[in-house]
C-alpha cells in the first residue's frame, strides 16, 4: 500500500483531506500536522492545527468557522471569564474534552504522536495523523520591535501587525515525530496543503530532518496554491507573503517550495501564471481550487492525485 | 471581632452556612472544609465538598441537586465519554472551569489552601473557606473484602455497599491547613454542621492536630443533627452509622462527638431525646432543623448562634 502523505496546516488543509479520504482509501494517507501553533491556556496544552483536522475528518468540526466543534458551547470558558482568566481564544465545551484529554495524557508522559494517535482512534479518524514533531516549536511573530506568540498575533490582535519576521524557536533542534521522515521518504506522492506557507508550512520546513527529507524523497511533491488572484483564501497568508518580500501570487508559492516541488495546482483565475511557474521547473495543472462543499474538496483531491 | 469556626461537610453544611452568613458578617466565619473526598478525574483535582460550599456561598449553586453549578451544561463530559473515559461523576461545564484552575494554580506550586482563598475571591464568597489539610486525605469506604475510593462508593456505586469501615488514608499524618487550629482555638463559637459524622466530620477529627484542637479550644461547640427521626436528611449516614454500631438518632450524634461537644441542636420530631443527651453533659436545643429555604436556613443558623 503506497503512501500519500500530506504536509497540512489547518483550515485549508483540512479542506482538502475531507475530499482525499473519499478519493483513496484513508489508511493509505499519512498527514503531518503544524504543532507552531500550540499553546497552553489554563494549564491545557492545545494544538489547534491538530484539533481542526481531527475535528474534520472525525466529521464534527464547525463547518461555518472551520475549526471547534460543531454545535459547541461556550459555557466553561465563560466561567473562566469570570474567575479572572483571559478567555479571547475561544474554547467550546466540547473542545475543551480533547484538550483536557490530550493534556492528561501528556502529563502522564505519553508523546503527541501517541497522545494524538489515541484521540484520532477515539474520534474515528481513520488517516494517521501526526505531529511534524514531539518537541516544543514555537512560531513567534515580531512585529518591529514587538515579539507575539502566535496565537496573540493571529486571535488576540486579529491579525492587524504588520508582520516583519517569522521565527520558529526550537526548530532548529526539533526531531521530527516518529513516522515523519519515512512517510516522507517512502511515500508515492507528498501534497503541500493550500496552507499559509510561512505560518503553516514553514515550521515543518524548518525542523532540518523534514526539510531534508522533502529534498531526498523520490515521492512526487504536489502543492496547493493558497494564494488565489493575488490573495490568501483566508488569514493572513498574503499580507505575511508580501512583507517578507515575497510575491504574493500563485507563482510566488510555487518560488517559495521551488527547492523541492515537482508540480502546484493552482486556480483558473490565476492561469496566466502558468507559464512562469514551469520555466522555473515546476509543472502546473490549472482547476477550480475554491472549496465551499465537499464536492468540491472530491474534485479538488482528485486532481492533486491525478497531477504527475 | 470574634470569629465563628464551622467544621462542614457538602449539602447539609451549605445549607446551614447560607443562614448564617446573614445572621453574623461573612467575615467573622471560617470554614473548615472537609477534602477527605478530593479526587482527581480526567488530570483535574476536584474538591466536591469545597465546591459546594463555595457554589453555595457565592449563590450559583444548583439549588435542587445541592450541588454543581445552577444550569450547567454537561457537553464536555458528553465528550470526555465519547473518547472513552468514565463519566458516572457529573462535571458540568461551568464547575469544570473550576477544577481546571484549580489545577493549573496547583501544579504551579499553589497550595489548595490558597487555591481555595483565590477561588472564592473571584466568586465573591466573602467567609474564608480553608481545606482541613494542604496534604492529601483519601477516605475509603471498605465494605466487606472491598476497598472503595470514596466517589466511587458514593456516586458510582450509589452507596448501595454495606460499609464495614471506614478509613481516612493519610489523616494521621496530615497537617492542618494553615489558619485551622487557630480559627478553632481563637473562635467563640465553633459549629458542627448537620453533615454525615462519619463520612464528612470524621476526616477532619483524624488528623491529630485538628482533634486536639477542638479539645484544647476554650469556644462553645455546637452541634446540629444530621440525623432526624432516626433518618438521615440525605446521604447515606443513617446506614454507615448503624453498621459502625452507633445509634441511629440524634442521641448518637451527640454519643459521637461527646469528647468535646457542649451544646446540641436536635429537631422537634427528636425531643423525646433530649434529656438522654442532656444526661451525657451535652446542652440541647429542639429546633425546626429541616431546611427547605433560605428562611430556613437563617432561623436555624439564629438558634445555632443563640445556643449558650
Amino acid at each position: 500500500m503506497s503512501l500519500v502523505t500530506a504536509l497540512a496546516g489547518g483550515v485549508g488543509a483540512a479542506r482538502l483531506l475531507k475530499g482525499l479520504v473519499h478519493v483513496i482509501p484513508p489508511e493509505r494517507l499519512v498527514i503531518i500536522g503544524n504543532t507552531g501553533d500550540d499553546v497552553e491556556f489554563y494549564g491545557l496544552h492545545i494544538s489547534p492545527d491538530l484539533d481542526i483536522l481531527m475535528y474534520t475528518l472525525a466529521g464534527i468540526v464547525d463547518e461555518t468557522k472551520g475549526w471547534g466543534v460543531s454545535g459547541d458551547t461556550f459555557n466553561c470558558l465563560e466561567m473562566l471569564g469570570k474567575l479572572g482568566f483571559e478567555i479571547w481564544f475561544k474554547l467550546g465545551d466540547r473542545d475543551l474534552a480533547i484538550h483536557i484529554a490530550r493534556t492528561k495524557f501528556l502529563n502522564e508522559g505519553i508523546t503527541l504522536s501517541e497522545v494524538t494517535c489515541k484521540l484520532c482512534q477515539r474520534l474515528g479518524v481513520k488517516a494517521k495523523l501526526v505531529p511534524m514533531t514531539n518537541d516544543r516549536v514555537s512560531t513567534k511573530i515580531i512585529s518591529g520591535n514587538l515579539w507575539l506568540d502566535f496565537q496573540e498575533y493571529f486571535v488576540k490582535r486579529k491579525t492587524e501587525d504588520t508582520v516583519t519576521e517569522v521565527v520558529f524557536e526550537g526548530a532548529d533542534k526539533a526531531q521530527p515525530a516518529p513516522m515523519v521522515v519515512e512517510a516522507l521518504e517512502e511515500a508515492e506522492k507528498v501534497i503541500i496543503c493550500p496552507s499559509n506557507p510561512i505560518l503553516s508550512v514553514s515550521p515543518m520546513l524548518s525542523i532540518p530532518k523534514i526539510n531534508a527529507a522533502l529534498k531526498k524523497t523520490d515521492a512526487y511533491i504536489v502543492a496547493v496554491s493558497p494564494i488565489v488572484g493575488g490573495k490568501a483564501l483566508k488569514g493572513p497568508a498574503d499580507r505575511i507573503m508580501a512583507s517578507m518580500g515575497l510575491e504574493v501570487s500563485a507563482y510566488g508559492v510555487a518560488e517559495f517550495y521551488k527547492d523541492f516541488l515537482d508540480h502546484i495546482i493552482i486556480d483558473e483565475v490565476d492561469k496566466h501564471q502558468k507559464k512562469r511557474i514551469e520555466a522555473i521547473g515546476i509543472k502546473v495543472t490549472v482547476a477550480d481550487t475554491i472549496m465551499k462543499s465537499l464536492e468540491d474538496s472530491i474534485h479538488l483531491a482528485k486532481i492533486v492525485m491525478n497531477a504527475q
